[in-house]
């Protein structure tokens, strides 16, 4: 028995890269958050402290700032496919590249009643993500979404549930369903665009939600996936994280009030969690697509 | 010499209060973080642990509750008129209230592209808040806005400032702006529609942000203000703070690359900081309106 | 009526320090956050943007780093005073200064058994604050501790209070009491140890949160505040935010269980947030040495 | 080709359970934050809203907080190993469950020199963590600590790495090293004292890192993980997730000041990030022991 060098990967993360596209009237701006993960052979520094085939951190990030000059860097997925490709094909050591990207909505302002050539707000209401996964040979890329909050006042509930002797949840027939999406899909192609695609799904998800009947988060959960996919035929698989925001009708009975359904507590914590995968039949294994699961 | 107590108030505080409006169509949400202190006299529960005086802050959560039924709770301002009315006007031992809300804006979500009645997602792109304070005679209403980042993408410059000898920031002739606006605007007259005013306010904030050349931050922010009571003549003071969130020009030249005023870090910290007040010259003092300066 | 310009300040904030003493064996480690905030004559960059009385933040910031090589640097107080004083007196344009510090203990780490001279872990126990502010006649110094959560288990009831139409309150004869201290304590003597000083208070404010039976969380606050000026005749007054972190003893009987005040809910929102003054009664006014009020 | 649903799991999530142990002379207290993660036969609540095998989550937060009043409670380990084996073997549609947990360290405070039987100061300088999975016949622990900062004020160099075109960095010979360790090892041997085998591998983290000479945080990672295994039979796999908090050296020459390698910049971001798995060449492969990797 020895003890020996598992799995491991290292970049820069977390880089705020902003470009302006200056050029162009109206100026236009992309905001992004940038993290870089690379494998290759790196035995030798963890077991010796012998570098030479360490490519510093400090590389990947003036890589990922000097790469946000190309005409890729448009759109999250080709941004992370030129950086991917790079790292792994002019980079001796390095075999396999991650590159995981936020990217930050903004609206353009209007000024006396036109919009604004030079000057934005910050949009809040999501995020947009994208991870490319490069081993040399198999490139894997994911869309994505984060921090949408979305709720239905009426036409959700939750009923006829198992039992135990711990249940003493009582049915809901009228609720108010609230959650945070993150959900992330995998294209099977890659020669699209982006923008397009991204537009589809994320308007696909928020087109579901709002147009059903909701018996569960984990229905609901499954009718935007399964939107998802009908919108966007190079889509082949969508993971979600559905966190249940419960908001609790605030017992006012014993104050005397009739809540009448109206007043609620929006409780921090705990709260459900929900997660799940929606996928064509025929769709392939997703290999390293999505999280490579070693618990980092 | 004897140790004694001094100014000291409580109440709950960060309830998450959501009201529906559900008797309409379409519905309304209406979500609140509402928190309350109250002053009073409360020496015995200090320095004796006798609590008669003593509301729970679990009353005035129940209050906060209670009261979101009433038809004031659909703008912060009146809803915070209500309690903080009824905490002093009511409860003998209180003597003033302050009710300090945040009030999260959502947007009605589209499905098969019309309004949808029941469904909305938490626009992020700024929160509103109101601030009532109130001590049995004299009322101050306050109304705010926070997380409202805005940013230009050119005319902003930062030149001929003061030097010594630790000053080493060159002039720039062309910089990205970028702040996030917390603001605070004292009404003196309090017979409103709330809501119209904090659009007004709002979207002349917004206007004079785009429609200026920036000469510094603080002039932005000066010509802010101006813009807010010029557009609103119940508004008398507003105050600001607006960290400058600096975007630097990354030093691509070292790769033998031409930046081209495109490529930028968005740094966390340390950042700018630039706090001012616009008033009018004839306003009043504003006495207790914005916060009372115990280091609390 | 016309629209004027009122208090403003400005600086760089939040400026992430580290100083090593590399001089002494072993080495000492200082960790401070300081944010420099600037009053002076600025009427000319507000309305005009004309910057010549603006000492940039980027020059606060150098001269804040440059500073941490003086002596001074040691104690957040003195490094404080230090920084105000040049920016007040060095400085035409600027006429008072207010500096911000927080500080991040550090603790030795031990190695086969003895401390080790180079090597340290974070303790997140607390952490101490400073606020210098200088006029260029008058200095005004507090210290503080933020973020000390304590608790007891016992030896806290809450109990008598005052009851209305919107109390539901059960009392409580023993209850979980929790808080994470926030205090701020001036003093009128500055020459002064500063690290035994901290030390005195810090000391006397967890000894008497242990030493006592709490009717309220307001008389624990109160007995903490008198502890304290007890204990270290420099100071004047102190004032503490402290949140009353609620644990609900889960409702455990539901399932059949008797809970026997063993099984608690550590809640997060709402909260009750207990905010007091102590002082001695012969101290003078504290001006502006604690938060000056601005609604900042 | 036909749209299907994948892999799911859902749960109650952030369970805040504080236990106290009140026999005992002096008090114990136990804080935990306990998430809940269920498989099983769910296909029916996500196609078609029938929710007749969805145990809900609601009861998993019930049975979370009656299950802290077991024996099992004093270890995250044993707790969410008591935990697991109810939700698999006691509900039929439950064939799979996952545990994880967090613990935050208390420590007692005194009162007149002596230990405090009731009084305690949370502790922040990490969090323990445990991790359980089980599927009706294998089961998997894991142990953590999370939120641990470490820092060397030298003994730390960063040479002879490989460049290339975009390699700015200067080789470092006398650098502040510093991290804020995530690490997670996986027991094969169940039988155990889990606190002994805690304060065993957090010990050998701590004076590991303390004890060498660093080349490269991916060496003193690694050694971390080799003193863990070594002092820990027990113990099969260790990782580690090692941002590398930069401290950056602030340029006082520019202002005709001698740092001295004294002065730094802490900066937030960009990070290094460093992963990496140290295991024992004879180990049985960790299966689902870790993360599983959907991307979730």
């Amino acid at each position: 028995m020895a003890i020996t060098l598992g799995h491991n990967q290292y970049g820069k993360a977390e880089n705020r890269v902003v470009r302006l596209l200056r050029d162009s009237e109206p100026h236009q701006i992309l905001d992004y958050n940038v993290s870089v993960s690379l494998g290759g052979d790196f035995d030798a520094t963890h077991l010796d402290g012998d570098n030479r085939n360490v490519v510093p951190t400090d590389t990947s990030k003036n890589t990922t700032f000097a790469f946000a000059k190309h005409d890729d860097v448009v759109q999250p997925e080709s941004y992370g496919l030129d950086l991917a490709r790079h790292f792994v094909d002019d980079i001796d050591p390095v075999t396999g590249a991650r590159i995981s990207l936020e990217m930050y909505p903004w609206t353009r302002l209007t000024h006396d009643g036109a919009p604004h050539p030079y000057t934005f707000m910050r949009s809040g209401s999501h995020v947009r993500t994208a991870c490319v996964t490069y081993d040399g040979a198999g490139v894997w890329v994911v869309s994505g979404v984060t921090g949408m909050t979305v709720l239905k006042t009426t036409d959700s509930e939750f009923e006829g549930f198992y039992t135990d002797e711990y249940t003493t949840l009582e049915p809901a027939k009228d609720r108010i369903l609230a959650t945070t999406v993150t959900a992330q899909w995998w294209h099977t192609d890659h020669d699209r665009d982006w923008q397009q695609s991204f537009d589809t799904v994320h308007g696909a998800l928020l087109d579901a939600f709002a147009g059903h009947y909701s018996k569960s988060l984990q229905q609901s959960m499954y009718l935007m996936g399964e939107a998802a996919l009908s919108a966007d035929p190079g889509v082949a698989e969508i993971r979600f994280t559905c966190p249940n925001s419960h908001h609790f009708a605030y017992d006012l009975a014993k104050l005397g009030i009739n809540n009448g359904n109206e007043v609620f507590h929006a409780d921090d914590r705990p709260y459900g969690l929900i997660e799940g995968t929606v996928r064509r039949d025929d769709a392939p294994d997703p290999g390293p697509a999505f999280d490579p699961g070693r618990g980092w």
